[in-house]
């Protein structure tokens, strides 16, 4: 028996072979009834399409590499699934593969992503990493952490203003003895929210000294606690803790709690990444609210486009973040 | 200029042309020295592998194709983890979709995979669905969706034993009046936890009736919020509470907070995944803890181990479940 062919495919259907060469490469601009009836046939006549094979041909191999720290990690998450959603709409699939959180295996990573013929890599290391040669001719697009490669695209939240404007609207209330949970300052987002936060506060004349600040080990519930702890023993008298996430903060709830000091009432605590779980906390937490999903759909598009063209140049882009107000901040007390 | 070549690298550094290839397909049984000598040759000598050419020789691409839900759960995400890790130590790459939760773009979505030659398919959805012709010539790994397919692999945490352990805990302490917050009936993990209790309830002749369960729309915390607070109204005088999730056990906990009722005095609680959240509720909650990275692993190894035996059959496979004691639950007051 012959092999059932992609043009059998369109002839019993009555379409033309190029709009079953769409639907098998999942493109958007095919009507909802036809990408059914055009993969029913494919069922029936028990066609295989091949896209690897055809890759070899148009030497495009319609994967995008996606190169990422575990995704336990509501932001990274959400990145991920709209990284993923927008490009099936433009006819990829991703392959995934997780790095370590030093990165050491990155060159090993990437070298293997494009002896699998990815189209483009997209990096989502938030950590600082050395990256001595990224000599990579396809397309890479980067979150967090800013490559410096003539045909790199660097996206990201704007951490820096995101901090500011948590900051600013702590000092609008009349604090001005902030206490600061970084993140480990070699992860980008962590450096970018201390500069926010120092932005802020340089506008009111308020330094940022050491006594003002702990840098948690890592981001955990587990760290954010410990941090909190150590805070309220170098700044007793602070009146608002600032933490570079919702887990820290969740942390800082509980050393609140055990030393007897109520939220927002003795502390204020302010948030950041906006998790589903801010509202169910006691007080409702306020926080920092990032796009993550949006931040994924840009990725994608951003980096596909660029396979498309090859006079790509270097991109820069920033996506704004927006304070969510709840109930855990409140005017520092007089009496305090 | 020639092209570069697998055997100039392998002559270059002194070892097997296999050697150089094993180290390309990313498989273990290298030496870290000789792993990284190679990359680094393969670099110096600009030798650009195309594993995607190979394999239309050896007819194995070495991708594995992962369907599933959003990762933004902190099991499911887990299960990713592993299973990459693993497929990857096995000389894999993941290629990974995202499926719509009802599951009616599975079809397109498996017959896109098979499409790009993957050589084995892992499903994560643990939603129930209809798929009615499940005809793929490869493996299938999957985990709480029962695939009845002579070539399927069926892997899962034994949530029945989880959920029987966690009543049969409560028994144990006393209480006979229980609340259940279930998941939605639809997800094979919540109708096998419901079974669990059943058994555990029949050995000391309670019954588990209508008024008895909530069967919450989703898995979140508002879901749990919402049941919690249906749930003490129709069973007022329950002693103790079981989560599906702990999610919803945290959103109960915010029902119970705002009823006046104290956990554990007078409302026992227990959940269910054991999240890092778990040991920072007030207080710390009791939960049952699921391996999601070794099953992961687990069906990583299965289904790789599947495509290289071609006379591979039909396996179903349970990994235990575990239940963590904090001090959430306490026997019932007599006084209630």
């Amino acid at each position: 028996m012959r092999q059932v062919t992609l043009h059998d495919v369109a002839n019993a259907i009555g379409v033309s072979a190029q709009t079953v060469s769409r639907v098998i490469n999942q493109r958007p601009d095919v009507a909802d009834a036809t990408r059914v009836r055009v993969w029913e046939t494919i069922r029936q006549l028990g066609y295989k399409p091949n896209i690897m094979a055809r890759g070899l041909v148009s030497r495009r191999s319609h994967v995008l590499g996606v190169i990422t720290l575990t995704l336990n990690d509501y932001f990274r998450s959400e990145v991920m699934t709209g990284l993923e959603k927008d490009a099936r709409a433009r006819g990829y699939a991703c392959h995934l593969s997780f790095a370590k959180e030093d990165a050491d295996d990155l060159p090993e990573l990437v070298d293997s992503m494009l002896a699998r013929q990815v189209d483009a890599i997209a990096l989502l290391m938030p950590k600082r990493f050395v990256y001595p040669e990224f000599h990579v001719d396809v397309p890479v697009v980067s979150i967090a952490h800013l490559l410096d490669h003539p045909r790199a695209i660097n996206v990201d939240v704007d951490n820096i203003d995101g901090a500011y404007q948590a900051i600013r609207y702590l000092l609008d209330q009349g604090h001005r003895t902030i206490g600061h949970i970084t993140g480990p300052m070699d992860w980008a987002p962590a450096a970018d929210r201390v500069e926010g936060a120092r932005r802020a506060l340089a506008e009111e004349q308020v330094p940022l000294t050491l006594r003002n600040y702990v840098e948690s080990k890592d981001w955990t519930l587990q760290s954010g606690y410990e941090a909190a702890c150590q805070l309220l023993e170098q700044l007793p008298d602070l009146t608002a803790i600032f933490c570079h996430n919702d887990w820290m903060a969740l942390g800082a709830y509980r050393a609140l709690r055990e030393m007897g000091r109520r939220i927002p009432t003795d502390v204020s605590v302010l948030g950041y990444d906006d998790l589903p779980i801010c509202q169910f906390m006691e007080p409702p937490l306020s926080s920092v609210r990032q796009p993550g999903e949006g931040l994924g759909q840009l990725m994608a598009q951003l980096v596909i486009t660029a396979i498309d063209h090859a006079e790509a140049y270097r991109q820069d882009m920033l996506v704004p973040a927006e304070l969510m107000v709840r109930d855990s901040v409140i005017a520092p007390s007089l009496t305090v």
